[in-house]
């Protein structure tokens, strides 16, 4: 089940230089290992803005809602999630 | 070039029932052939509305309003576009 | 799985009133059946408007687009999906 | 009487970390005693953001804002109530 | 109960004039009424708008709906309900 | 002359909790006497909001500004103001 | 006393031009009147809309109702009405 | 040439009280000599807010912003620019 | 004097294809005249929309609006116009 | 090809003067390698605002995204992008 989601990442000027360093850190490590298994099929940065659209594959809301909060910078994010369907004219299955 | 194309269809109730049936069945045609192309890389729909997301791979902005333009539904569409760039916590290259 | 439906009904002037009476009947009926088997668990109007707020349980995004789609009002409605999960503060199962 | 609430928690940065832990707890029990005195029918979380609907049955207005205003988080919360009520369509009683 | 309504009216030009004329008496009489039964406790105009504010006192959501709906321009109403309740400060009971 | 007015308090979290106790008990005496003196004809809260909404019955735009700008809470206040008129269909004086 | 009118004029296209014109003849002479009688202060185009910006100098909120209703395209016109005083750093009395 | 500004003031917590006073003092120094100079030829308050309505009367934009960056709030605030022109209903020249 | 103009074309369906194919040249040929002689500066269309956004250099307010108004077009056009100026940054004059 | 970015600088408070003085000339000198380069073709100022607009000539989406986040003010940068094409109505190429 394929949900897209927009991501704007507002990091609050009390936060220390090192903890958004490290904070970043896991987050990419936290993203790779939710790519290699097959849970965020896509991520994309928008231009000019710290913010990414992505498309993830997952097995319930429940489940997608327990990604996103495992996210480091979740306490930062404002998070906007679209349900997405197969669309009749797509060629493949919807991925 | 990734580009997010939002897109919402609003047919007036004017047209007739057989001139949306006939544009439908182009704009399928039309979107197989630039998917076959590689140029139409995903698309979804929305639940529970008459608009899709998807992403486009093109050369440069005149090839991506070329393509928009060419679709059979496109003077009923309302196209929102968000250019795309590779984000550094993206396994593979930005597809 | 739960999604959270707002639904707005605008029925265009050009509409007759014996098909809007006839397709309210049917929309009725649909309702019925849907909430029989279950899937649309809850549904409330909205004091003041034509428009209405439920809550579907359902397997997956595209069974609830097919769900909505299936809806003799379909082509008049605005709809706005937002899916939801458990709270951790609610006593039962998200029901 | 049925009331649609949507609520968004924003907790200002300098409120520490054990207030809020305390706090939380506090509107845990809160809403589990609302929901055991069936004030309280409904409480979803709203798929990745620290938001949630619910669905509240009073006697009144004043009631409802009585119940409001004793949560836990209330000072940051931002609360937006939409009056319910029954749905022709709807096959039980509108609870 | 107190509910504040925001009314704004836009008649649809094929409307003509005779049934406007019409609809616009029996409005007005149905306002009375209500104003009598002590229902519709205020009602003012927006100065530069064919919109107005109102304060309903009802028994219940249910009751409030049935009287909107029940308004001769209902059909071309946009409306918006705010639940009201006492503010401490207010001398004396809310009405 | 009778004007509606929104007025929506927002309180910095660097304002102590005694000052805020303090002007709330100012604000309370001057709307008491606004009361009295038949200038704050009508005060509601906003269920769930730390708003209200009036009405004030004044000479001139110049004396509603003055009477606003007196409140304690003003330098926290958000205020919308919108001019109200008799309307054709209330019974009484517009009060 | 000052109000600040925004007035943004939309003429469905039904409306014949001869009733058009006519109007806005009529419009100008309405406007001229105001102008002389001192009601209508100012009276500005927004460059590049069929929309301008007035200030009008009333006796009451009534007043500028009933001046704006008598206004031949008052039907086609939307109308947002903010209520003037005088600022203190001004060096003449609000005109 | 004339052109329609708002003004909204929204001075941060962190601005002490003497700066705020002696600002204001400079402020309105500043803006008599501009309409002593004929520049600033309209200065209206909105009632209830602190945010204020003005004409400005200059020989090119590059004037404007300069006038509008000499003012002691400019740092602390949201200012609109609306071009206005001759309205075909003026009586006078626009002014 | 600079100005960004943003022009959305909106024309409506009972506006045959005739008159929209022969305006959309006179709107070409204005738009040629224009940019030959400089007022016309730049004019780029948004991709993915019947849009485009413009930069026209003039004397004043009253010729931008009078350029505007000579388009074809103008009566189906939402212009919104905003001033520029020079930007400290900027190497060359503003052009 | 050719981005318009639209671009609001916000400061927060807690960032020094000197620290602004620094980044506003590494921003002006990086500014002008970038137009000098022909990356950076339009600059201007919007009149009134901490804000600009822009017209950006890249190879592609990737690089738009590394010059805006190469500017020293970024982090304090609103920056919204729109893709531009080649209007049929321009006289010469899109430049």
């Amino acid at each position: 089940m394929l949900f897209h989601v927009r991501i704007e990442v507002n990091i609050p000027s009390h936060v220390d230089h090192e903890t958004v360093e490290r904070l970043g850190k896991l987050e990419h490590e936290r993203a790779a290992d939710l790519q290699r298994a097959g849970k965020w099929k896509h991520l994309w940065r928008i231009v000019g803005r710290f913010a990414n659209i992505s498309v993830f594959e997952v097995e319930s809301n429940d489940e997608l809602h327990a990604i996103l909060e495992s996210l480091p910078f979740y306490p930062y994010m404002n998070v906007v999630v679209v349900a997405l369907c197969r669309h009749p004219g797509a060629l493949s299955a919807a991925t």
